[in-house]
Order: structure tokens, then sequence, then C-alpha cells
């Protein structure tokens, strides 16, 4: 038996839309047992258990057929490497909840590449592993955080990828905000515009530059100017009732900003450690139609884990 | 007496349109003469003395009647803070050639604003006077490095202005490639488009998020993909016969990459310290119908600068 913990990673970033996230200590835990631990019958056996908190997971159900994205995942890697997957025995503790933006799939995707990796015996390094993930998801904003840990910034091009882990400010701590609604992210995509004026291309394109300085240098008056986008917060507004309220509020509450975290509805405060602003967000969340969980959660800086 | 020496900036670099320059260590240096130095009839005369490399700056005039963009700034200066520019003698010898995309307006509005701002007695801070330079540009890539030396990258967004100044590799080296033939930034701005694709918008901030963290890690794999551009580079390539022949062909040298400097024509080229170009440039640009030079340049880090 072995386990690998995979942690929540939240993407775009306000302006580094498909370019960068961070991984958050927020995990999924999943346990692979095989015929040697214990007597499986047929080719898989998966068990979820749930421990997403449950003022925001309602009607939330793991597959534990085949269809399974950890499962799915491993049939793929043992095809494309040419090696035959065991039989094998998935037990799935979820505590990242599902289609809120907090890059469940990207987990569930590395858990089961680092998996069959080690259970298929083709032994490909972190670095090829994280290469496929990227490459399936064709933008690296999820995957790389998930695998990598930290803050990570990536561009994926044609056959290329490359990435800078970068370290997250000392100073800052992320608070997310956890609708009880889920957003699939196709119906976030659907929603963007094919095209954008020069005036928001440049204001992305300085925006995103200043916002990788600023974190790296540790200007958080120029990382909060940096925090804004033009390209698919506003956009995503409308499928996210609560959303605008809460951005446009946090500045005041003296935080450095906030973000939609991936394609959302979860969204996420920045804000320096220190200045407690819980009690006021909850304040916020409670003039909002739906229920929104305020869940500080510290940076994970180890990314996906083999645990023996 | 006194003097100031603004620094040459190569500003865009790929795909930091707008957003991002660099100081580089060619200057023009201004003499200030006031009347208890000199006789001076009138409010003010004007010298210039063109330390312009020959072979590039043919039939470039500067300007010695009130339009001359170092007086006129004083003048602007000295109407802004509401104070009395006492008569000057201006003496400037230039070594940054006019119209090439080398900042040679933004290194006058700063000589300018540094003299106007000790002679009428203002006695602003430099970081207001960066902000007025950044105001009346509109933008902070030239004006940000001019005055402070190195690799900064701005927004300036309504009344903000914020930046971070990053370090330089020490790895790198630069190389401008300067042609014979001006371009005015105003025809390299007319000749964009009002709108980018989604591809586009999202292509160039994730470069330039990449970019920013490739410089500031020293990751030169990353920083070389990442200096790629879709928003401005192949929109002026009409504008610049040879352009296109040497940024295609600086990967085949070993050099890291390269880019417009500016809004062109100059072409700069990005090189690992070692690894010795200069005669294979001077191969691809003898195959132009221009004349280039090739022209190594190392960077400034001390930005604009009085000289008692």
């Amino acid at each position: 038996m072995f386990k690998v913990r995979v942690p929540a990673t939240s993407a775009n970033m306000g302006p580094l839309f498909d370019t960068a996230g961070i991984a958050l200590a927020l995990y999924n835990t999943v346990e692979f047992y095989s015929t040697d631990d214990i007597d499986i019958k047929g080719d898989y056996f998966i068990e979820s258990v749930n421990n997403i908190d449950k003022r925001i997971s309602a009607g939330q159900v793991i597959p534990t057929d085949k269809t399974n994205l950890i499962y799915s995942t491993m049939r793929c890697f043992a095809e494309e490497v040419g090696l035959v997957l065991p039989p094998v025995y998935i037990r799935q503790k979820d505590e990242i909840p599902l289609a809120r933006g907090l890059g469940s799939s990207a987990a569930c995707i590395a858990a089961g590449l680092l998996a069959a990796n080690k259970l298929t015996g083709a032994n490909l390094s972190e670095s090829e592993l994280l290469y496929m993930a990227v490459r399936s998801e064709g933008h690296p904003d999820n995957a790389a955080p998930a695998f990598l840990g930290g803050m990570v910034v990536g561009v994926y091009e044609k056959d290329n990828f490359e990435y800078v882990k970068i370290n997250v400010n000392a100073e800052l701590e992320f608070i997310a905000l956890i609708p009880d609604f889920p957003l699939p992210t196709s119906k976030a995509r659907n929603i963007l515009p094919d095209t954008y004026t020069k005036y928001q291309t440049v204001f992305n394109c300085s925006h995103a530059a200043l916002f990788v300085a600023a974190m790296m240098s540790g200007n958080l008056r120029a990382l909060s100017l940096a925090m804004k986008d033009e390209i698919h917060q506003k956009y995503r507004q409308s499928l996210i009732p609560g959303m605008d309220k809460i951005l446009s509020r946090v500045s005041e509450l003296g935080c450095v900003g906030g973000f939609l975290s991936g394609a959302g509805p979860t969204v996420m405060v920045v804000n320096r450690k220190g200045n407690n602003v819980v009690s006021e967000l909850e304040k916020i969340i409670g003039e909002l139609e739906n229920f929104w969980l305020v869940k500080p959660i510290d940076v994970d800086i180890d990314g996906a884990l083999i645990i023996d």
C-alpha cells in the first residue's frame, strides 16, 4: 500500500489567466492497495470518502466506476507507456470540493499519474509526469502547482513547456470564499469572448508582469494594483452571484486584493497576515443569497507526494 | 554648471508591450549653465553635439530652438509647478540615436525634468519626477528605466503608478542591431490592430509573466521561450525590412532570443555572455538591404544622474 497526497490549487490569479496557480494546504489523499495487500476481485475497486466540508458539498458524488478520474487517468497512462496496470484498490479521501475552481480535477490527474507510474513500473521522472498532465489539460496553471507546490508560472506552447516556481511572500495569507453551488469549467470557459480590445490585452499583459515582479520582490502595494484582470473575471460575474460584491469590498478591508479562483465560483482573498478580516468577510457573505464558506488556507509548498 | 546623464532604454522586450524596459549604457549627457556661469542673451541658448555613431545617424538634427525636447520639457515643468525657469544655456551631447526605438525622447524628458527641478528650486523627489514623465508618455516602459536604471516592470493606470525594479541576470548580454533608417513611434503605433484574438491575448499574458519570473530567477531556458510576442512585433515587420530575418536566426546562434526595441527599428539580441556571436550577426545583417550597426551594450544600473 502507498498513499498519494495532492494539494488543491487556485489558478488564474487575476490577470494570470491560464498562466499561474498556487498550491493550497487542502488535500485529496488517495490510498492504493495492490493484490499483495488485499483481495481484489476484478481489475479495480474504488471507494470514496467524502471529507469535503458538508456545508458546501451537498450532492457531490465521486464516481466509483471506471469513469473515476484517478482510475481513468491510470488506464490512459498505462496505455501510453505500453505497460500493464495491475489490479488496484483505490481509496480516495477528498477534501477538495468538486467544480469550485480549486483544482480537484488536476489533483486527481496528478494522483493517478503518480500512482500508475509506480504500479506499472514505468518510473518516469516527476517532470515527465507533469508534462503529461499539462498536455492533457492544455495549460499548466493547475497541474504545475499541484505537482510542485508553491506558486508556479508556466507557458505550454506546442511541444514546449517551461515554468518557474516562485516564492510566495511570507507576509501573505489566502482566504478562500467557497459557495454552496458548483460551476462547471466548460460553462465558465464558453462565456468568454473570442476577441479582446487592445486596451484589454495590454492591460492584462502589464498587470500579469507586474503581479509576478511584485510577488517575487515582496512589493505588496504593487501586487495590489497588479491583481486586476480585464479578460475573464467580469465575463464570469453573471454565473457567480456575489463575486462582484466580494471583490469590490476586499480593498476596503485593507486586503491586498482578490481574484476568482480558477474558473470559479470560489473567490480567493489575498490578505496581509495579522489583518483580521474573517468576521468582516462573513458579514459581507451574510448579505449574499447563497451560503459561502470563509476558509483561510495555508500555501502548500510540497506539491504532490507519494507516502509509502 | 551641472550635468545630467540619462541612459538609452529598450522597451517592450517581446511580450512586455508598454510594460517593461531596460536601461542601457549609451548616454545623452546634457550640460546646464546659468547666468552665474556664462553670459546668456535671451531666455535660453541650446547647442547640440552629435556623438551618435555616424554610420547610422545621417541627417539626424537635434533642434536648438524652443521645440528642443529638453527645453520644452523644462518650460512645461516650470509652468506646472508655478515657478520661474531662469535663463539657461543647454549643451546637449547625444549618443542615443533618434527614432530608433532606444528611448531618446524619454532620455530628453528625464534630463529636462531633473534640470528644471533643480533650476526652478521645486525640489520634487525623483519619484514625483518619474510620475510626471510616465504621465506625459502614458506608459512607463521607457521613462521608468531611464530614471531608475536596470530593468523596470510597471503599470500606469488612471492616477496609479506602481513599478518594480528587477535585477538583470548577470549571465546575459544585450547586442543592439541599429539600422540606418528611422521609424517614428507614431507610425509604428498606428499599424497595430484595435483588437486581438483570445489566443493572442492569453499568449502575451502568459509569456509576459514567464519573462519576468525567468529573468528574476535566472532560468534562461524559460526566458528563451518567454521572449515571444503576438501583439506588436509581427505587425511592425513590414515597416522594418530585415527584422524578421534577424529574429528568426538568433536562436540558431545559441542566443537566448531577441525582440524589437521599443517601437523599432532597432532589434535587440539577448545573448549568454561568452557566446561570441557578433561576427555571425554581422554576416546576417550583411545580407540585408540596409546598413545595421551591431553594437553590444552593457546594462546601465544607475539611471538618470545629476553630476555637479
